[in-house]
């Protein structure tokens, strides 16, 4: 692409950083902040820049915050007894968005994975081990991904905690509401046979 | 979507503005610059600051400029005979792109569209008439969007300049290069073949 303007190619070569966005998606959002007032554009800088140096994370659960412990983990009418074990902010973001959820949260900032070089040093590992030990903790809900190093995460925490008072459940999986039958991968259709509901349960679930 | 953090919600907002972007996609850009360094952070809201407060119009061809006249304008290796006549900005950067033009552009900053509060006076219009009477220009390519807009405006602007020894051309329309014919509109196909070619013409083309 051919720019007349090199504050316009800076601007778009900037936004081409960003994850999912080619030179066209980044040009349609340059010509779109190109029109806006600039007060208007005053606006989305300082957010951006306020954004980025001003967000801490908690130091109880590692999730983002505006100050030293986030919103949910002063919150008094939160279950202190259940702590959710999850890889990413984002994934705090879905299961706060589903409004059941009353417990707290831990962030774990990734899973185990060697083959990338990450090991428990780089996951908040250790301070959720402390969680456990020092507060009234009694349940880990495990919410990470399906996957090998998903399952070796909750097996390698599991083993961390096996001496102390704690029961550690994970998500259920199985079919999704809404979900048809002969689209579901044969793996979760076994398991959601395999992990058959009394249909009391699922009266009470919906 | 709940997020614990105001800064956040604030940065996602903004990001949600912009064309085509919705609130996870704005999630994701905001984690993406959350997760880059403070200098890069700053480095991409500067580029974009920079942009909407030093960008100018050039006042010959109201493209987009770092000074008071475009490059391409300034240029005096370019065809000054030759004008394209375009909608917006991103059609000269398409042209550009081509690398097969070397006349001047005029951006007409929109097409006429009564319906949505177009008229001529919304457009660089005026500008136009006066850059053909007053400099060497022997020719307007219209290159605007084949819709009844596009081709009304291709009409006002014949019009206006129907006594200016000037040549009004149009981009050609047909099937594109690679395109094929089954999947073509009738109304391109049709075209096509009643515009067809001499065999030596579709040869100095490719």
């Amino acid at each position: 692409m051919i720019f007349s303007s090199k504050l316009i190619e800076d601007a778009v070569q900037e936004f081409s950083r960003l994850p999912g966005i080619g030179k066209k998606t980044a040009l349609r959002m340059v010509l779109q902040l190109l029109s806006m007032d600039k007060p208007e554009v005053d606006e989305f800088t300082g957010a951006v820049s306020r954004m980025r140096h001003g967000v801490k994370f908690c130091k109880e659960c590692h999730n983002v915050s505006d100050s030293d412990i986030c919103v949910i983990c002063v919150n008094p009418g939160r279950n202190r007894r259940q702590v959710c074990v999850v890889e990413s902010l984002r994934d705090v973001i879905a299961v706060e968005s589903t409004g059941q959820y009353a417990g707290l949260y831990h962030v774990l900032g990734g899973i185990l994975s060697p083959l990338d070089g990450v090991g428990p040093e780089q996951l908040n590992i250790t301070s959720l081990c402390e969680r456990v030990k020092n507060n009234e903790v009694t349940e880990l809900i495990m919410a990470l991904s399906p996957t090998i190093e998903g399952d070796t995460t909750v097996y390698y925490i599991a083993r961390q905690v096996k001496e102390l008072p704690v029961t550690i459940t994970t998500i259920a999986r199985g079919i999704a509401f809404g979900g048809e039958l002969e689209y579901a991968d044969e793996m979760t259709l076994a398991k959601s046979i395999a992990k058959r509901l009394p249909i009391e349960n699922y009266v009470t679930m919906k």
